[in-house]
């Protein structure tokens, strides 16, 4: 090895701290790194990409991108109940890239790994001419043959929502200058919404024994559910009057009705939809005290297939808007 | 769900039988997966990133783009002796890819995952505005605190390396329309070697108790056996006239002895460089004709630093071009 300084060696440098508490890791000077899983327990597995311009704008701020790419891809371990202890990163950065850049990014990196008690244990970097482009692979644990998964739904389970909805979608409308007649504090809100996603890692491992079901709706509440329904067997049905809305989404919707549908449908929400039997209603209502996180009852699981939503007059809305999908819809966003 | 098929559901319909192996990825319809690890074994994970225009050809057939990316991967774990299982693609397609190259893709990657015995048990698509972006994570596993790690040389063991030297740094070459000189079947012959690498899966798994250290020679011979040396804390010595060169690399080298660098440092190789105690040597050459796979011993690791390259003479040689390093040099490669 010879030669000055150059990006590589940049980022070995500021990577490699973030692997310390995992010995597995090798300080990232190996081409592998080695797991082991407690007895009992099940690795879970999930891997998130991003795209400059499309999941998020080339110039958000360099922490807060690398911050949503962990928090998404926790979010989903935390729907599945698992306890998160690990990450790997594929990055491929744009040819000549700013070493301030990559410092914020490290740092943000830095901050989630500390803030969720995990380790980046490996990953490639690599150069594009393209967009900055991501992809993380997610690493958490459960208790063996107890995951939430898609598929354990029961007819007559409830439906429950953890924090409210809507607001990433609302927040990145907001980002795109739209949502002008909210106070600004609103907006604010929403965009942090947008920005930096609150995965519930305390609240899933708590779900396991409790749901039925779990997943996060990051692609839009209805066509999660959807997916939900679908690989139960069975349909789902959601009231409209039940759905928790921030004061901000509520006064949107308030403003102009017609944000219902970007509520509905709109996706980058973090947030775990579960079902559960309804004996267990008394145990969640002490998991949303216990954990801080408001928990709804939004819906039920019934026979049939499909998702409805009832109006406040309990008639079938039509929803436009069935959720994000990122290939096709690719032009929408950014 | 609505709407016609698009690009997502010809995806999910082309991917999810490349699953059907693996019960804990639930046919790619959750949004997470589940792993067990077989008792006494540790999982060995590495990831790679590959982009159009950087570490492939845009126009390369959409079928060897994906078997090079799992070869890729799967040299990774074969070089840390692990016996692979499994595969997640985060991949990032182009908008307004046809459905005849997603159909090679997934066909590609169907052949190896069928070839190498894996599953593809979840990943994530997106779209990009920018060049085809992939990145694999790779699962392998090992006997517990077996796994041959770069760190473990020791002063005197021999240094061995599979296969043959440069093919793929000279198919590189010759793709571009260099190497005119040379007889159309060697041609062929280095260009297919950088297309389509051989990881040497087999010969992996049975270095264990073998070899002292391993690693594949994916960044250059004379970069990567640096990195062994660093991580082991010695130096090493390896010898011109013992490195394995196939007849195209040596009839080049005869042409024209200016590819000897390219041959040294050019990357892009997936064998395994390892080393081992000279007592082994016998063993060794009875798993070279136990698996079909040339071993070659090539030098020596010895106390020091850096790494050596001895001419005929036994003279230390000035090795210019260092290795390949993606990130620096992305505009010399396609």
């Amino acid at each position: 090895m010879s030669g000055a300084p150059d990006e590589f060696d940049l980022i070995a440098q500021l990577f490699a701290p973030l692997s310390a508490s995992y010995p597995g890791a090798f300080n990232l000077t190996d081409d592998a790194a080695l797991m082991d899983v407690p007895p009992g327990r099940q690795v879970v597995l999930t891997m998130d990409a991003m795209v400059a311009g499309v999941h998020f704008f080339a110039d958000d701020p360099a922490d807060l991108i690398a911050r949503k790419l962990v928090r998404v891809n926790l979010s989903d371990l935390a729907a599945k109940g698992a306890v998160p202890f690990a990450v790997m990163l594929a990055a491929a950065f744009p040819q000549g890239i700013e070493a301030e850049w990559l410092r914020a990014f490290a740092d943000g990196l830095g901050q989630d790994v500390a803030e969720f008690s995990i380790a980046l244990i490996g990953g490639d970097t690599v150069s594009t001419p393209g967009p900055l482009t991501l992809s993380l692979t997610a690493f958490g644990h459960v208790p063996t043959g107890r995951a939430l998964l898609r598929s354990g739904a029961r007819a007559g389970d409830l439906i429950w929502l953890s924090g409210s909805l809507g607001d990433s979608a609302l927040g990145l409308r907001a980002r795109q200058g739209q949502l002008t007649d909210l106070n600004p504090l609103h907006r604010d809100f929403l965009i942090h919404r947008y920005l930096l996603p609150q995965p519930r890692v305390a609240l899933g491992p708590a779900l396991i024994g409790v749901a039925s079901a779990g997943m996060d709706i990051s692609d839009g509440l209805v066509q999660d559910l959807g997916h939900l329904a679908r690989q139960s067997g069975l349909a789902a049905e959601i009231r409209l009057a039940d759905l928790p809305l921030s004061v901000a989404a509520r006064t949107a919707t308030e403003n102009n009705n017609s944000w219902l549908a970007c509520i509905l449908g709109g996706g980058d929400d973090y947030e775990i939809a579960f079902t559960a039997d309804p004996a267990q209603t008394q145990r969640i209502r002490q998991l949303a005290d216990d954990s801080g996180v408001a928990l709804s009852a939004i819906g039920q699981m019934t026979a049939g297939q499909g998702v409805a939503v009832m109006d406040r007059q309990g008639k079938a809305m039509e929803v436009a808007q069935r959720g994000w999908r990122h290939f096709s819809n690719a032009g929408e966003q950014p």
